[in-house]
């Protein structure tokens, strides 16, 4: 059962954090002409602040919808972003990976999007994953999402069918910078945005964790003004 | 960050729905020297007696764990399974997807698995997934899991680390009279499971509808008794 169309455009479900990655890639799908089903995952993450922030982006940018998925993936642990007994790295990204990578939580989430596109009679998955800056997170790599597609293209119905379902993964390849300035470019408002592994409870970043340094030196390598309010630090 | 180990034996991430496949399926996996971790999920089916039978498997089958995740996949619709407005089928598997076909879901508890199997520090997935007796499940065939598996061996840090992840399905390609003889050889208690698409409060199976058909059919052929509690119909 698919639901039935309100509009001729073509459905797509975007994957929304709430961060600067994510909203970027909905606006580049909205500008492609999609009708957007935004999907967040509530998981126990500590900043889940970010929740706020994607409901204001979804509405910012003419989502069709914005729908949050509730899942306890803290209770397994194993996570910087879930366990707050392990701290969110301040000391910059190093060569392995990092302890605020969230297991599967890529597939988890595109699980989910994969499930809500069949029922919506969508072909097409927009997720904001970045394999310059966080080139330690495994689910962020090109060869990862193009197997997840391949799983994909084979476990519906709609696959089943013929239909065939891309997942658009359209910052995979592009500086923190490339992304601001595509972002500002469509008319992301950066300044409704959360990226801080652990932001209080008013949307403060903490101005000096791995998340927030990436972002900072971004907005500045794309001489773009950052509209982030941090808690501390200098802006 | 991976749990030390309480054994000397493997971890294997066990998907248990307390219905007959799943039960022979942890069976096989505990008979093969695994100590067995059990993953149901509360996915608001209509036949949510399931997950009581699922915990009183885990205990007669020695699991070291068993945990319920919840997710309102209910609110995506598109299913028999968790929209009440339609009708569970009692007219046999035609040559279609069947209404009961949940979009995703088996995609969404193997990614589930992969999570709990990458904290655990499992290698080991088990899922009684079967092509024969449900041919027309899109996600129940041998290369959607084997595709699931290649993506696997790409999502986690465990992979990255060299560590290689195996799906197992033991029941893939059997009928449902040979699972019924390889649970009742490893001593499983098909009374304890409920594979009813609608069975009541008590456990009680209708006795009608597919999935009562195929498991009655399969008693039958095996040539073992049917301990089945049925509130309607024959036994």
């Amino acid at each position: 059962m698919t639901l039935p169309p309100t509009s001729s455009r073509p459905r797509a479900v975007v994957l929304l954090s709430g961060g600067l990655d994510s909203a970027t890639t909905l606006a580049i799908a909205r500008d492609a002409g999609y009708d957007c089903y935004c999907l967040s995952l509530d998981y126990g993450q500590r900043h889940r602040v970010e929740l706020d922030a994607a409901a204001r982006v979804a509405k910012a940018l003419d989502a069709s919808e914005q729908r949050v998925m509730h899942l306890a993936l803290a209770e397994f642990g194993g996570s910087a972003l879930t366990d707050t007994a392990i701290d969110v790295p301040v000391d910059g990204v190093g060569a392995g990976i990092p302890v605020t990578y969230v297991p599967a939580r890529n597939t988890i989430m595109l699980s989910l999007a994969l499930a809500w596109a069949e029922v919506l009679g969508s072909r097409d998955i927009f997720v904001g994953v970045n394999a310059v800056d966080y080139s330690g997170y495994p689910d962020c790599r090109p060869e990862y999402i193009a197997a997840f597609e391949a799983m994909a293209n084979l476990a519906t119905r709609a696959a089943v069918e013929g239909a065939r379902l891309t997942i658009h993964a359209p910052l995979i390849d592009l500086s923190k910078a490339d992304i601001i300035r595509r972002g500002s470019a469509l008319g992301v408002d950066y300044g409704l945005t959360v990226s801080c592994y652990q932001a209080d409870e008013k949307g403060h970043a903490c101005g000096v964790c791995d998340s927030c340094r990436l972002r900072r030196e971004g907005f500045a390598a794309a001489g773009v003004a950052d509209p982030t309010p941090y808690a501390i630090g200098e802006k």
